[in-house]
């Protein structure tokens, strides 16, 4: 394994939930000691990059924002990159409205708006969905969503994902995002390739979820490696390969022994 | 058109959001003197029949619970018909609610439900849509849709019906409900058919929606006739007919044109 830069997936991989996974820290660390560039790669919906920083702070990881993409920041920037600084109306929390102001978008109330966002949000009601309904049905408005997500592994079981937004908006319009930024979509995949600003054949990325990470990983042609200390677990890990046909390169316990592996090569 | 019973649509025949179609209420008038049968048939999701009451005594109009079908009511008979009193779960509103508890339902709000419901909600929130996901993850918990409105036409443009749930559950999911009960399906309509007590060549059904009501007639052999008093217009009527696929037997401007008509062959 000849690895210079990783795309390191943050939940199922960093922490579960709130909760760090101590060892992957311990395996971070030796990672970025060894001179490995890294940068994270969050589907998250809710949080913007500020947030992300200080949540690795709280586990004692000093990240700059520099090396963080979360779907959120992914999002905006796909927008001002496609057409410009736009209207946007999200569906979405206040992190993804942050990250979208951030680069220069107005965020707008009504129906006025150059993209729908779907997003996931806690705070979700039945006016947000009417407006997304009415923007959806608008042809001239482009729909995007963050990330492709159904369903996120919440802390006392399944919560709902962007999947929420998406399929009502689908069932009741017929209509399905123009694009969707997270993984595994190429979109943010490739930002982060660009961030690392190493060779392809020399990027693995790393992740918990085959049908998430591992496609990315084959989407963008990086190398990929499946961690077990998420969703995917040594249990449900021959299901798991099955349902996606999909095997990863390399499979390990967790973060830390993965960074044994790597320095052991070097 | 030798007619004895009618079922009768509410939302685009006898009003419009609240507005009742005055000219409607005298139709209405009319057919009940001539001694002809009526049951309103409504896939309202959100109102019990006490609720029907109270709107028609607003709009001058006498009609007993005993005359109409409203969705929720036919829901809670459905589950009633086929399980006996049950553990419910719904995503819906207060009406339904008590159309669920007047059948003899528990009603309960934690994942200890035999059935999941499915409503359109304007109090509808994060928490709701998680324990319907949570619920229809669960193989041995049934579920209904207590109709298949996708959008409703609301006073200031779309909004979304009973669809913002079925669609978020199955994108989530894979599921969608194993029954659903409002029109166009058999289960509300062979309910109306069995309280108008009238031969079924002897049966009408009037509504605004072709894809909705004209399609329910057809689906249980009866005549069918479309007003032009709500969502189908002169304007859109050839559009309509086309994109359903379907034509009606008989088409008015409004209920009080075809009640004229029926009179007149009597």
């Amino acid at each position: 394994m000849d690895i210079e830069g990783l795309i390191l997936d943050v939940d199922g991989v960093i922490s579960r939930g709130r909760k760090p996974i101590e060892r992957a820290i311990e395996g971070y660390r030796l990672l970025r000691d060894a001179g490995i560039k890294t940068v994270f790669v969050s589907n998250n919906s809710a949080r913007s990059r500020r947030m992300m920083v200080e949540k690795f702070s709280g586990y004692g990881m000093d990240v700059d924002e520099a090396e963080i993409i979360v779907a959120t920041h992914a999002t905006a920037v796909f927008i001002r990159e496609r057409d410009g600084k736009s209207r946007v109306y999200t569906t979405g929390e206040h992190g993804l409205v942050e990250e979208l102001e951030n680069e220069g978008h107005e965020v707008v109330e009504g129906l006025d708006a150059d993209y729908l966002v779907a997003a996931s949000n806690r705070n979700i009601n039945f006016e947000i969905f009417t407006k997304a309904l009415r923007l959806a049905l608008n042809d001239e408005v482009k729909y995007v969503a963050v990330n492709p997500d159904r369903i996120f592994p919440g802390e006392d079981g399944p919560v709902p994902g962007t999947g929420l937004v998406i399929g009502a908006v689908y069932w009741m319009t017929g209509r399905e995002p123009d694009a969707v930024v997270g993984k595994p979509s190429r979109v943010i995949v490739e930002q982060a390739v660009q961030m690392l600003g190493v060779e392809r054949d020399r990027i693995a990325i790393v992740g918990d979820q085959i049908e998430i990470d591992v496609l990315a990983g084959k989407n963008s042609g990086l190398k990929t490696v499946l961690v077990l200390s998420g969703v995917t677990t040594r249990d449900n890990y021959e299901k798991k390969v099955n349902e996606a046909g999909l095997t990863p390169d390399f499979v390990f316990g967790d973060l830390y022994d993965f960074a044994q592996r790597v320095i052991s090569r070097k």
